[in-house]
């Protein structure tokens, strides 16, 4: 049970670790990242809000040589190199049939009947609620002291011929995660400023 | 620069504040949010990763009684009251001409014509990099010492002809902060086991 003093702010290292200092990797150290370590992400991760903790978000965890050489194919070329050295490759990725636990994951009404027949509110709901859990899985994997290069450039129909055949799962984005090198990080690019992404109303 | 050493986990305290203690609110203590930290709040989302640094989040934020009262009809019955009273209501959107920025943003290459003439790729991108940005401020946040009420029910075309007309900004979610009430959280609702939500490979 919370007191009812404020919460402190987190301390600036860990800002740093989590949002001013951490950076997208190409490049890993061989340090590897044992299983019970993505039972810890998972554990933090499945925490995070979603709309009437509909909790979409599945997770494909390639740790193997014969996982990475499945997906390599399905890569853009410059997404190669830095996947198969990586100690492990998520896959982001949505259950089309999230609401089919919504009976267990929100008791308290028959949410489930929000979303049979109305495939565009699915299909909105699960990429929602499954790219939150990936900024929860960023995020996550920094409090855990891990690095993140997450990426984009694949081919979805590929990818989910080769590890999601016969599910309902669809792969949002991919995630690199280990100990990044620090030697093969790029320089910063710009972030937009305060006054051209928000407004005070 | 990062040195070598591997960088820690963050500690059971900060792990509870951002992840497993952290609530969804349903009601606020008086105390404010000033400004100032609704800026820091953005200094730290803006640096979370998006696909070629595209940064398609946008975000009105939302802490007059005017602005309230504008936002009111928008929302569903349940939202109005935890919303009215909320310090400040975040209107988390994304600019669908995100793209237009990439030219400054992403300076290695020609990513705008990646986009250009593709409708499709311009809603994907802009969907899953503000949902990320939105997982990001929920975690800033809440690494703020601040609390989040995410909330999914309302009519986004009324949003968005109260706050959004004459702009490229639809709304994707919505998101209140301030310091909650801990009388006023609900029970905790379960999470799906790790087997359940994920595979290793």
């Amino acid at each position: 049970m919370k007191d009812l003093e404020l919460q402190d702010t987190l301390g600036p290292e860990a800002l740093d670790q989590l949002f001013l200092e951490a950076r997208s990797q190409n490049g890993w150290r061989d340090t590897p990242v044992d299983d019970a370590t993505l039972e810890q992400l998972y554990d933090l991760v499945k925490m995070g809000p979603t709309s009437a903790n509909c909790s979409p978000a599945r997770f494909v965890f390639i740790r193997t040589a014969e996982g990475k050489e499945k997906l390599a194919p399905a890569l853009s070329k410059s997404n190669v190199d830095k996947t198969m050295t990586a100690p492990v490759t998520v896959l982001v990725c949505h259950d089309m049939e999230f609401y089919e636990k919504l009976p267990e994951l929100f008791p308290h009404g028959d949410a489930k009947s929000w979303f049979t027949g109305s495939p565009a509110l699915i299909e909105e709901t699960a990429m929602r609620n499954g790219s939150l859990a990936g900024g929860y899985l960023i995020m996550a994997a920094r409090a855990l002291g891990l690095d993140c290069g997450p990426l984009s450039g694949f081919e979805a129909d590929k990818v989910e011929e080769a590890f999601l055949a016969g599910t309902t799962w669809k792969v949002n984005f991919i995630c690199n995660i280990g100990y990044g090198d620090p030697d093969k990080v790029w320089g910063r690019l710009p972030r937009l400023s305060f006054d051209d992404a928000c407004v005070m109303v």
